[in-house]
């Protein structure tokens, strides 16, 4: 399976079935359209398979996978690679959707992604979660003006702080792990967070705290409460602590907080969303846009759970709605997995025996 | 877990959930009213766990359980019943549930089945698939008259059929098994079976032709096409041949045309049934009686789709609606399996670890 198709051809990627989001309910999807028949692509923001389960919970153990009685998110994640495999869905990652136009003529959609892939499909189906993973920002009204550069949400050249006052904000591995990086190169680093305790592997937390007893670098614990930058650069950080306050010199802010999912610029597709959620009709799970679906936790209607046995579920329905999009003048005949031959063949590479040894 | 429940203490067995039906969906749902803190029990009419698919398919692979890239159905169902096991489900087999009454005074559904439980429950989940399987019966007017004296669907005593002409009607391994062990206690066994191959063992079918060869009974290929009963005394039996007819002298028709799905006394409940099948709202999936809910292939509704994952997901949704009968004052909280310590302790025996390796 490709795993991340970072070669296209000219012009965009045709398929029968643009899937959002390469989660559970994403990767199941792209075998149901398999199994029914359509080509399907999958597009996700992030560099790795598996969407937010496997973002936030790798190795915790879920119970509730019907027939699993325990697995992790990554043997789950794992367990449906190989399910869609036989239909060799594209998946590709690092990609994350921008805009979606549909076409007059055919009511075709055309589906662009920030990276620049251009996708054109007869339905899209959004298994997003709760979104695009970005980083969490800064929630301070002067911080967007100073984004880029004085105000950071990832460290992309270390070069860029070289002999300046870096302020890192947050207190998880990546805080950790770019403080402990960037002190030889800035002129002074300074760890801003709001407690004593920090979430970060045991190795690198005694190593940050004994450069800060070493005179390396400075920890300071409170909150940033305001970014002095009079004529738009930035001079120093203000800090609320318990009981006080207190301001830092500093050139720079680099805020790693951590990712939050956000519905990013799906919210601006035209779709009816409420509370952060698409809207979905339960007998299809279409969205107010026919064509475009709504599966897994991204999907909002009465009594909705968040359930990933219930993305599966959507997701197949949403997949036959999908399919007369797709192919509109043909009928789609509903066959047990178990008696369809060329699945078997497909999926087995030969025809199963039946029950009473013969082929079917 | 308890497969038989066949002692009954006095007085009904009270239960948040009874579920009716133990296939996959059933027991899944046992597993899902255990997670979220109702007490559940499961009753069916068949002598085994594991519904239609084990009945008709046992070996067969399904491919399109989520996660399962394949399985046999009694893999499936063994894992099923592992995954419900931590919440102990009495399973009550070879129960055919016949009547329901909504109790005035509290709401709560008295279902009594034909070999004489009784259940008292807050709420009914139907997950009976194509309803209880019954035997397929002789479409002649003049059968129904005749059943119990010279029609039967099963051999219960074979001395009944001492001495007498006995037309065994069927092409499976009933058909055969019970033609083979008649011959030595009948005057006479005739198998009648539309076409010359049989569907059975091939041991057994060899046997049945070698016994047939050797005159110790006759084959004769056809259908019966009516039964001749003066006075309401079986004297003989017409058949229907290609190109023709015969007629076979007779006391007694045993059909043995396998089992078929019958929705049975379920049709009399006041369910809006549609096809045979109970209509439900899709966000809840309850039926037209409130408390009493269908899920999986038993459930109706605008593009429902026979597939077993609908059921899970449908089992879900209803059975939090079901909580609200049983618990009308508690609110429940949705919690993600990974996240909840006591169902964590209940299914892996001890809280498990989190990623950082210390526990939640």
């Amino acid at each position: 399976m490709d795993e991340a198709v970072s070669t296209i051809g000219n012009g965009p990627l045709r398929t029968d079935v643009l899937v959002i989001g390469a989660g559970p309910v994403g990767l199941f999807a792209a075998f149901e359209a398999g199994v029914i028949g359509l080509s399907c692509h999958i597009v996700d923001a992030l560099d790795e398979i598996g969407g937010q389960c496997i973002e936030l919970y790798p190795e915790k153990p879920i119970f509730d996978i019907p027939a699993l009685p325990v697995c992790t998110a990554r043997e789950l994640v794992e367990r449906l690679m190989k399910q869609c495999q036989p239909f060799e869905p594209p998946i590709h990652l690092g990609q994350r959707v921008m805009r979606v136009e549909q076409r007059d003529e055919d009511k075709r959609w055309v589906v662009t992604t920030e990276q620049g892939l251009v996708f054109e499909a007869a339905a899209v189906l959004l298994s997003a979660g709760n979104g695009a993973f970005v980083p969490q920002r800064l929630v301070l009204d002067e911080a967007p003006a100073l984004e880029g550069r004085h105000v950071h949400y990832a460290v992309r050249k270390r070069a860029m702080f070289e002999g300046q006052r870096v302020v890192v904000a947050g207190g998880g591995d990546s805080a950790v792990d770019w403080a402990l990086a960037l002190r030889d190169v800035a002129k002074r680093v300074t760890v801003v967070h709001r407690r004593e305790t920090f979430r970060a592997a045991e190795a690198s937390v005694g190593e940050l705290k004994r450069a800060a007893q070493a005179g390396e670098l400075d920890i300071v614990i409170g909150t940033i409460a305001s970014l002095n930058a009079p004529g738009g650069t930035l001079q120093s950080v203000e800090i609320k602590q318990i009981g006080g306050a207190t301001a830092i010199d500093a050139d720079h802010v680099v805020a790693l907080y951590g990712l939050v999912a956000d519905l990013g610029p799906i919210a601006d597709w035209g779709l009816d969303i409420r509370a952060g959620r698409v809207t979905v009709d339960t007998s299809n799970y279409e969205s107010s846009r026919p064509g475009i679906f709504a599966v897994g936790d991204i999907a909002l209607y009465p009594n909705k759970q968040k359930l990933i046995l219930s993305g599966f579920h959507e997701a197949s329905l949403a997949l036959r709605k999908a399919y007369t999009y797709a192919y509109p003048d043909k009928k789609r005949m509903h066959v047990h997995s178990s008696y369809d031959t060329k699945l078997s063949e497909r999926i087995l590479g030969s025809v199963p025996a039946t029950d009473d040894g013969t082929n079917t």
